[in-house]
């Protein structure tokens, strides 16, 4: 088995050397990831300027680009053989409810999508995580069970792990993402030049955070493994719009 | 009606001047922008670094960083009053299918959701755009629609015009985005140092572009009107996936 | 005559529209110039990646590089004629001491250098400047004299013009560069998010500041032009480090 | 005695590892280097952004910045104690003749300035660098003699190594910087996309690189020892310019 690895905090942080190192011992994996933090990347993609490869001593290939331009390129002509699968992460910090739309994490493992495999997104619920072999472990687990047992193709996995030993994890829950309330507000501050500058505020509040919820089941001590699409269409609104465009 | 106003090409580009413009008959419009061409910035956030504003002449601001950035700073203090709607464009160039992802301009407008309104992402389909004036006609008329008789919350519209006059236009359609084939594979250079150099593939070609798709709509000289979520959550796939893990 | 103008920060600054706008007198001006802020850019040549050209309406052209890159551009294929000289600025606070090898505006004006006729990188002495006219009517009358009574190859002349009213200006007088204590210590602060960033200390106090600096001159009211070479070698210590390199 | 270390090529380059290698046999080392490659920098300095430092596992210090960045942050502040002296490279590249003027490596020591002591630049005249260790060798020898035989404060040595073994190195040579002819032309190029983008050219064909030059000493396979200085003033122009600006 074949499985590609990357994420968006950069190819020298800790979550992904303990990530490839756990599934390196029953597949082969390859490297590719940013060469620098690129967290807050989302999908986005280097379309004007061409990117550079850099191959270290432990194998592991930087891109100056992002976590999609990563897995992009290797999917299209960096490897020779197509992989079996994407895993990205481990994140340092949860990648849960509205949030994930900014996530490099996840949209590294969105694109995979073209694999026909699913892909998964792992993150570490901290900031400064203590326990990333636990999410490793989690990650090998669900990498063994698609393989046994594999879900339909396209089905990109967000997983959350909370950052516990792998003794304290409650089990794995099925969840939708959460909600948000609006972000913190912009926090305007002068550079000591005397400039204004301007950064972007926090992530709002949790607001819809019961049970079902990507937050709760973490907050539960329990793996939240949420089913993301790429597809964006928001497909029950279709009738509603149709009408509505209808109507002069 | 207060109108926020962004887009990915940039505050200089053509196409948001034109939308501005348009909108300015009949709402108050703010634009708040970035410097500089950000296509392809998708969702992605600048968290590392603080952002710097810049106020024009004409009255746009614009800022150093992603379109999500822009709106962000618009919706969270930069401006005095929450505007009533998003609206983002007009880009250089169609938005449909799989690619919405890496998109800015879709990203813009998803960025407004939490306003409660719809938010529109307008783009043009075609990289030489010569009928901008099309799609802001597009736009004011869907503003209109959307003020008369609103849609529900969290409806993103994703709207792509075909290059035409407006009197070639045939019409409105609601259509659900297409699939492409893989992307072109990566372009290999050698930069006149001698260095290799990864250029990111072109799209890939049309793979599900039947009726009641946005690829479609826009082949049959409609404007296409997809509604878009900001939800990732795959909700069809939450019993699978809840069968999968109960299954060791 | 044929005039290239760039400066540092950017196309769009009032600085260096005035100071097209009076040189467009009596010369043919060409604008090649950065498409953002690059204070601080010193001779920084973009070697790893391409550059992007953007003509606008008032017919400047900006590149997304460093001054250095847009006059390097310009003398070495994008303009079809070489123009007689390289004008700078007019940059919007002082170029002063020690500080001038950090300047973007006397790069700008070092990278003239192959012409064969005298670069001028002018400076107006203040963060928020009053009289750019001054300064632009200082250019001219440095041209004319250039043209009537040129000096020697490779003379570069750094200018700094007092922000005053044409007429309370006191004379020009050649200077050379004064000297500044060390800068002050970097600013160690926390960003929003708790992270750790550092920014770059304000220059440090004047330390040889008097009689025949620039430092002075301007303080005098005076136009200071202190003549740069681009030649970095000491030549005085050649004698001392070859007798040096023989002692064992 | 206490070394601060820098470079142009990046933390990771292996030229600064067995720079640090070597000097740590005999001397308190310190690296403190940009995060990624910034060869051409210059003497840029980051003033609108604030930069972050990383601590590695081996002792270095990465800043996502320049070099000169480095060095001064390292010395207003980071430092607990002031450094002697300021080494910078190994450069996989000549630094030699105008180019000085582009050259991150040499303004990595030129930011050394006001320690009083010599900063040492060092670069190895070969892209494909096969003998760091003579360079690395030929760094120590100066430092010794520098520590047992001070040369006045300010002055700066750009030293350039020929790639050769340490056997095959005919002695050190004091040179002035030669000079080199007009740069190639800039390379148009046409990206993936379709839209032109520019490629700054080649350094020219030297010029001026007989006897006395550094081009000549490394051609002759000797070390080449250029003293530099930071005070960019023409001070054989000043008469001339003093007369010039008094004839109206």
């Amino acid at each position: 088995m074949r499985i590609l690895v990357s994420n968006d905090d950069g190819y020298l942080a800790p979550g992904i050397r303990t990530l490839a190192a756990a599934l390196k011992e029953f597949a082969e994996v390859t490297v590719v990831a940013p060469d620098r933090d690129r967290s807050g990347a989302s999908n986005s993609l280097t379309l004007r300027l061409p990117l550079s490869l850099m191959q270290h001593a432990d194998g592991f290939t930087s891109v100056d680009g992002t976590p999609t331009d990563c897995v992009h390129i290797a999917l299209t002509g960096l490897l020779d053989q197509e992989p079996d699968m994407v895993v990205s992460g481990i994140n340092a910090g949860a990648n849960m409810g509205d949030d994930v739309i900014y996530s490099g994490t996840v949209a590294a493992a969105m694109e995979g999508r073209f694999l026909g495999l699913p892909a998964l997104a792992m993150s570490l619920c901290s900031y400064d995580p203590q326990h990333l072999d636990t999410a490793a472990r989690v990650a090998v687990e669900l990498v063994r069970r698609l393989r046994l047992n594999p879900l339909p193709a396209d089905t990109i996995l967000n997983v959350n792990v909370p950052d516990l030993p792998w003794e304290a994890i409650r089990g794995f829950q099925v969840t939708r993402l959460g909600h948000r309330h609006k972000a913190e507000p912009v926090v305007r501050q002068t550079d000591p030049r005397g400039r204004p500058i301007w950064w972007i505020g926090g992530a709002g509040a949790e607001a819809d955070a019961g049970p079902g919820t990507d937050f709760h089941a973490v907050r539960e001590g329990c793996v939240s493994v949420t089913p993301i699409h790429v597809d964006l269409t928001r497909y029950t609104a279709l009738d509603t719009v149709a009408r509505w465009l209808d109507t002069p």
